[in-house]
């Protein structure tokens, strides 16, 4: 069941996705989701609280969206990895290849100038961290990952890789960024 | 000579570049530079021609900042690029690992509300992947690059990398995710 809650981060949460937590006005929100101030209120204490709780609501959406992919222990790990982000590439390309990540964007914007965000964005960049090294550590249990690659790092080095190919893909408008970070990835540093 | 138009984009430059465009107020950047608004309007019709000449002005400010590590041909092109991306550790250590990069910010915040913006950051973002394509096709010249390497997808890749490494660095607040992009570049990617 669709709470209240759930429905103003799931309508603000998509005007934040393209605008910006800044660039987003109460008003916006409010309007749409057609709810009053006052119910707003009731559930987060300000527009900063809202904001937090924006960060688990993106993380559920996605983890949703990708759990089928990644729970599939008929593929191998690197196949569920590649699956994972060709995932992403098909969402942003139904999206005309804007918005980007909401939780990159919002450490871009909100990261250094408010430590509430800084600590709780960071926390999901490890988990994202944490779930690719597992990934790839397993395929170098089965012998399907270069000798020469460190799991950690290279987990690391793949979501930086992502996550600067979502800005990129922002200023190409189109599909490049995503399609060379998925063959450098795949084809040339995993491979 | 600075002029008062430079002086306002360096002053104003500073401000947008830690807060962002959005959540810089007309009002800031006139005090930061203290001058009146008329003054802000001689030389800027709107906030966003301000906005606009700021990207060529945050690329002036990195070009003359690097151009002596990239000019140095006593080094080989790996090292000069390994050196490029060093010179930017060793600023964002001093700023405190904030910030990031003005020209992936404006993206992220912009990119793709704002065709005029876009079109600029894009044009900027393709002038370094040229930039970094000539120096790998250098090294490949030289036998310097591995063979499975194609310069030019390699280039936006690094970029890419390079660019979701100072996200990260915004959410970690400190240097790993600099650290690990010169690591997995330049000792495994490159190596």
């Amino acid at each position: 069941m669709t709470t209240t809650r759930d429905h103003i981060l799931a309508c603000g949460g998509r005007i934040v996705h393209h605008k910006g937590f800044t660039a987003t006005g109460l008003q916006e929100i409010l309007h749409a989701a057609d709810v009053p101030k006052g119910s707003f209120y009731f559930y987060f204490k300000s527009k900063e609280e809202f904001g937090l709780a924006l960060v688990d609501h993106y993380q559920a959406w996605f983890a949703g969206q990708v759990r089928p992919i990644l729970k599939d222990e008929t593929l191998p790990p690197l196949e569920r990895l590649a699956g994972f982000f060709l995932w992403f590439r098909g969402y942003f390309e139904q999206e005309g290849f804007i918005k980007g990540c909401p939780i990159g964007n919002l450490t871009q914007e909100l990261g250094d100038v408010n430590p509430a965000f800084r600590e709780k964005l960071n926390a999901s960049f490890d988990g994202l961290i944490r779930f690719m090294t597992r990934l790839l550590a397993e395929a170098g249990t089965r012998g399907e990952l270069p000798d020469h690659l460190e799991p950690e790092p290279t987990a690391r080095y793949i979501l930086s890789a992502w996550q600067g190919a979502l800005i990129r893909m922002k200023a190409a408008a189109g599909p490049e960024p995503l399609d060379t970070f998925q063959h450098m990835t795949f084809k040339v540093l995993l491979a």
